[in-house]
């Protein structure tokens, strides 16, 4: 093998999964004899010099990474801007980079990373130093271009139809005298995925959910209610799922209605399912209660898809692959080749195709009335959630979530600020 | 056997495992040639006389309960007051249960349940009709007397602390650049013991949950900022379970403290996470994430405990047992024998010394600072959540959940209004 070590960095939101991808990457590397650093916090980690030995982790702490939600390295949220923009970041990562003989660098993450892996291969490039950039996919949003689904919406895809399928159970048992009206609130500012997922919880008309409100579809309250009421009125009770991202016919996003300060001056933190919950109850005047899981979907590990997880890891594997053979400014992506049977396959596709782009929900996914997924979304999305990959279990009864040493590297070059 | 039927009903809350309870009471009751009825939404169903025959169930449905959540006959939320103030209701009852024969009645759920089967084996007795009747403990409030713990609370409390111990990885790697204060809401309007549950998710000093808000103690917002910036200052960032009873001193609900109307009229719903959180960042500008798991908390029997499991189906069996001996007016209650190795049987109670009582947290359990549990609170809590007992899952990678035909009997009696 060429000398040299590889970086792995994180970024964005974590997910279920991304340690699994993690995993493999230091798996698939460390079968090649390449040593692997990581970055802490993600591109902040690269920009502080802060890096992590993944050398120092035992064989077994990287295989239990396939098993432990959050990201182990620590993530961030920081987007660099253009090369003309953030000159000075670009060069001092490029210097961080070459201070550690860094010849390849997997950055994990959604477009942003997409695109910042692309500008620092244009960097590389520019100043002659010999480095292949892979993008490597994840986000809970599903909003990638070029790949079929992105690792880790599958395991929150799946937390949403079991647990909406769950407390609907709930629900129904207690609507005759107690709640009638249960509002979940799905993760989705600008794609309502996970909200479609929470629809495969119920396959006839009448089992929930009852009604989902997707951002591709403008929120209009007057037929909501006429819905709810409905509803209601048919079946006992109704179970709504909401993405937080829908907004009325003119732009407004439900979720700031109910955000803004009460009369004593305090904020009130919006949230889509607070406010409808307590519009139903105004209005309609049933019983209502909500749920907003939150960093709950995007973590829940223990309900992990065994399709989403076999995907993280095999992405993982594919980037160092594609990384070593000099496959540069590429990312693997997940190609569909047939619903049914499932069918899957990794393949490298250009980050100037990924990078800024985001996939939105195909239109032939909402049912007509705007309150439901159809079968062509239920093709797509059933085979995503396929599959149990629960964690390990200790005698305490709790998953046995592994905690890295994070052992730090000496920093070489003087500290940056920028 | 004794000629006569046994009608079981579910009140109140519903849980994970209050179907495997009920599994396990129609499963011994069929071995002994025995007709189980059930009614239709707990008391209500037979105030109402919505009966339900069992008989039609198949053995692989009644089997497939103990692995269903929510109440597979419907529960509810009434309690009838004293025999004198309510005795038309009770009569009426005791008319229903004579027309159908019944010997043998079984209430499952909490204190009130208790209180109502025990009013009803009175009123037999003053009127001379043979009925022997049981109480059968559920609740996720875990605040029944005299037995060591409640079917039910078990499940919710693992998932509490998985649930905890999952998000915490996920603010862990984001803390740098995100969400540094994380709130968790747990149920328990008069007791902490969900909240004291979230304190397994951690076992040193820096583990989330960092603190725990308890019903117990008062709520004093100055002292928990100072713990909150503490945290947020050495560890990163502040993972806060709040129970929803939390009180001020002066005996104000907190979750009370953002709820009511906006300058529009609106009905703002309480919280405590959502008014925690925004206290949090309007004072010290933390970026601020919370949950309100609610529902989700007491149905997720895809995260059941198997020692909750256990001990349901436990009570189930020996509700039956206790019933055809003629155990009249007795509850099946769970005794510890031993913490390490816990061991635990079940035991006759008198349901006089249930009805109607609340058991409180011990003192012993909440830290001298108030923000945390003790190792007594472990070494009760941890044998609760031992132990994993996942549903079936389908091929579309959902749990296989049972939905009963619940075929109405054909009423003998008038309508009642009452």
């Amino acid at each position: 093998m060429a000398s040299g070590t590889l970086l792995y960095a994180q970024s964005g939101g974590v997910t279920a999964v991304i340690n699994a991808t993690a995993s493999a990457v230091i798996q698939t590397a460390r079968a090649r004899k390449v040593k692997v650093l990581a970055t802490r916090n993600g591109i902040l980690g690269a920009l502080r010099e802060e890096l992590i030995d993944t050398s120092r982790e035992s064989a077994a702490a990287i295989r239990a990474l396939a098993h432990t939600p959050g990201g182990a390295f620590g993530s961030c949220r920081v987007k660099l801007k253009s090369l003309e923009q953030d000159r000075a970041r670009y060069e001092r990562l490029l210097a961080v980079l070459k201070a550690h003989d860094v010849r390849w660098f997997l950055y994990n993450g959604g477009n942003d990373s997409a695109d910042t892996a692309l500008k620092v291969s244009q960097l590389a490039a520019e100043f002659g130093y010999p480095l292949t950039c892979v993008g490597v996919p994840k986000t809970v949003d599903n909003d990638l271009a070029v790949t079929d689904c992105c690792p880790g919406f599958g395991s929150a895809a799946k937390y949403t139809a079991v647990s909406v399928r769950e407390c609907a159970l709930d629900v129904a048992a207690m609507a005759d005298t107690s709640t009638k009206v249960f509002v979940y609130e799905a993760m989705g500012r600008h794609a309502g995925w996970l909200a479609a997922a929470g629809g495969l919880a119920g396959t006839s008309a009448d089992e929930a959910p009852h009604l989902i409100l997707f951002p591709e579809r403008p929120y209009d309250e007057a037929t909501f209610f006429t819905r709810v009421k409905a509803t209601v009125e048919r079946v006992g009770y109704c179970v709504v799922v909401a993405s937080e991202g829908i907004q009325t016919a003119d732009g407004r996003f439900v979720a700031d209605a109910g955000a803004g300060k009460d009369s004593f001056g305090h904020t009130q933190l919006g949230g889509v399912a607070s406010y409808l919950a307590g519009r139903v109850k105004d209005t309609l005047g049933y019983k209502v209660h909500w749920t907003l899981p939150d960093y709950l979907q995007r973590s829940a590990r223990h309900l992990a898809s065994k399709t989403d997880l076999d995907q993280a890891q095999a992405v993982g594997k594919a980037a160092v692959e594609f990384a070593l053979k000099g496959m540069n400014a590429v990312m693997p992506v997940i190609v569909r080749t047939a619903d049914a049977p499932y069918r899957w396959k990794v393949e490298a596709a250009p980050l100037s195709k990924i990078a800024n782009h985001e996939k939105k929900m195909p239109a032939n996914f909402i049912r007509k009335d705007g309150y439901g997924i159809t079968d062509a979304a239920r093709r797509y999305l059933e085979p995503l959630i396929r599959g149990e990959a629960p964690p390990p279990y200790g005698r305490d009864g709790l998953p046995k979530y592994v905690v890295l040493k994070n052992i730090p590297l000496a920093a070489k070059l003087p500290a940056f600020n920028g």
